[in-house]
């Protein structure tokens, strides 16, 4: 009779590792979601081991990792234990207190990024500030104590203006976007609920957004993946095309340089991803920092000789970084959000099983990438990419599955 | 503080299937070696889950896959209890005895490739006599009880002949070429060994060595990569070249066509390689059958749109099948072998970590895949894959690397 329990860590020999092979290093990752999910298949192809600090065991990393620690980002022990002799301790988002990093840091745990570095993701303040100092071009901002500051702000750039939350947002929460001193007013509440300023910024006239995706290791090598364009839909990034289609060479080259710049003088570990706005006059600014594998960035796994999944392993592992050449002429990549389709019941998982059935019968040559989460109303499920030599036709391709997997069209 | 030990299945909810998101299904594994662990990538990518049946927790797969179940691929209850609650159940390797095969099969376990079928990778008698009685071309062949069989079928066909264990045999072993018919009288002891003939073969005078790899779904699908060139090293495969260089268009279409008629007419269902010599006169005579991912398909990884890892769980799972069309002019892989230097301490594993850390800073253009197994001579260790548009470059690359990280050469 075979023994029905996974292989737990406690059963294996003395010394032995999870996931590595012999002599390979861990790399222990805080956060169980897809991010840390997509590692996994970059580090089973490396050899080195993934471990993952998650809170629950039905977690999209840790369906998928055999080595997995339960508990919170805001716990110092549970971030000890995860770190505990792994060769390097990453993230698969921001909100890990910096005062534990430096406690870890200062405990010869390899944090990477670094405190020093990872604040200017988590602090959209801090961050601004720093860009400012560097000469990074930024949209105009302000950080701001109250409803009165806020409206002199707006009555000074124009109308509307966009409020952040300096810590804590992501995929469009802690952002909103204000008509008129009126409605500025009308937020006071977020200023009393909040310990310390908000962040002002003008709203942007943009032509399109593009992002901007490095990676760095710890010896300093850098390598950048061409800037793509993105599209955002409520905040959500939604598609991303690479290259970003008739961009202008001098301003791809200066938003690569900017984004290269960032990350050496801010120091930072593993991939970096630079959201830009581009403006009519050929104006790159930058909106916002993320130090870990980016949505922007999922078209690599299928794009690029080089995934930024398998990037940010060897960059935090401070290995040689790998080639960040485009595959094909054209990569798509659009996310899979859950429907908000009264008929697409969030009840059935296997609905999508079979829309994903359909999909790789229409389209034998796309890619459909899932996370292994229930579905529910807006919530990133998965992606699709496609490539090719015909722009329009991949980014239908892509659309379309994509489209069909969320089962938001039934043809 | 955290809990240090994995996620054991049993502390999962009720009914949560480990590796699959809801709703998807989980396909289970014979066999914890490299072929097992290379599925795991695929089965993340895709969202379904992946189970191994492996015989220790620091075998290949088990490293890098959470739901691992401990047994022997003889122990009937072990491969049920690995099979209970799978969407279907396959293979790293052929040694599954065939009556445990159809009794799972009765049982109404999804054994993909199914036992009729699969017996013809195990035994490679029946596999003899099957693709003759099909009219497919192979080398000439003889069951022979007894050493002086085998003299009369060398003398018959001429010396020398290649002498194979129908059963049990892979990378070389089980396989004997013999000089004369005094070399044959000295295999007798093998004869009284074996219960049973052996099989007696010519020794095929061949241009080089081809593979053509094909799926094929339960439903009849089937799909097939562009022809390979390997090349065997003491019975392992040490290279694969795709698509093989110089290859007549005729001759390629109809080793695809022996291939797909023979997964069809068998009733394979997953992956199908069907390793063949090319003769003199432009013959493609068959030489061994392997129904699941094989080593010349490693190439299809970085090379082909849907890898073979990737198309065996579509294929096993019934899923419509992905592109095989290749993503490069040209693929070349080369096998990671253990080195057999005294200098190359097998004691020592991190200096393959080393080893490895010089390749990607060399060429980061190249993939190496590492299976996390302790360095011993010969052992396939891992293997590197390089592509682009000038063969003699791509070719030096992997070898080069390969080579490197097997300790072969130093610079």
């Amino acid at each position: 009779m075979s023994s029905p329990v996974t292989s737990p860590a406690a059963e294996r020999p003395e010394g032995e590792r999870v996931g590595a092979g012999p002599g390979f290093p861990v790399v222990a990752v805080v956060g169980g979601g897809q991010l840390a999910r997509m590692l996994q298949p970059a580090a089973v192809e490396l050899g080195v081991g993934l471990r993952v600090l998650a809170t629950g065991v039905g977690e999209s990393a840790a369906l998928v990792v055999p080595d997995v620690h339960l508990g919170a980002h805001t716990d110092l022990d549970a971030l000890r234990s995860a770190a505990a002799g792994a060769a390097a301790l990453t993230f698969d988002h921001e909100h890990v207190p910096t005062a534990h990093l430096r406690t870890l840091a200062a405990e010869g745990v390899a944090v990477r990024p670094g405190p020093d570095a990872l604040v200017h993701a988590q602090d959209k303040l801090v961050m601004r500030r720093r860009l400012t100092d560097l000469g990074v071009p930024c949209p105009r901002w302000a950080a701001v104590a109250d409803a009165d500051a806020l409206a002199r702000f707006g009555e000074d750039v124009g109308w509307p203006v966009v409020l952040k939350t300096p810590r804590g947002g992501y995929d469009g929460k802690g952002v909103r976007v204000l008509a008129d001193a009126a409605a500025a007013h009308g937020v006071q509440d977020w200023f009393d609920a909040t310990d310390g300023p908000l962040l002002a910024e003008e709203r942007v006239a943009f032509v399109r957004e593009l992002a901007v995706l490095v990676a760095r290791s710890p010896s300093g090598q850098a390598a950048a993946w061409p800037v793509v364009e993105t599209v955002q839909t409520a905040g959500v990034c939604s598609e991303v095309t690479a290259p970003a289609p008739d961009l202008d060479e001098d301003v791809a080259a200066r938003a690569v340089d900017v984004a290269l710049r960032v990350a050496g003088e801010l120091g930072t570990t593993g991939v970096l991803a630079v959201e830009c706005f581009e403006t009519p006059d050929g104006q790159v600014l930058v909106n916002e920092l993320a130090m870990r594998p980016h949505n922007s960035g999922h078209w690599t796994q299928d794009g690029a000789t080089t995934s930024q999944f398998e990037q940010h392993l060897r960059a935090v592992l401070d290995l040689p970084l790998g080639s960040t050449r485009a595959r094909a002429p054209w990569t798509v990549m659009v996310n899979v959000l859950g429907s908000s389709r009264p008929d697409r019941a969030a009840e059935d998982p296997a609905q999508m099983y079979r829309s994903y059935l359909h999909v790789m019968a229409r389209d034998p040559g796309v890619k459909v990438h899932l996370y292994g989460k229930s579905p529910r109303p807006g919530r990133k499920l998965g992606h699709v990419t496609a490539w090719g030599d015909d722009l329009d036709d991949v980014r239908a391709r892509a659309r379309h599955a994509a489209a069909f997997v969320a089962g938001e069209v039934d043809e």
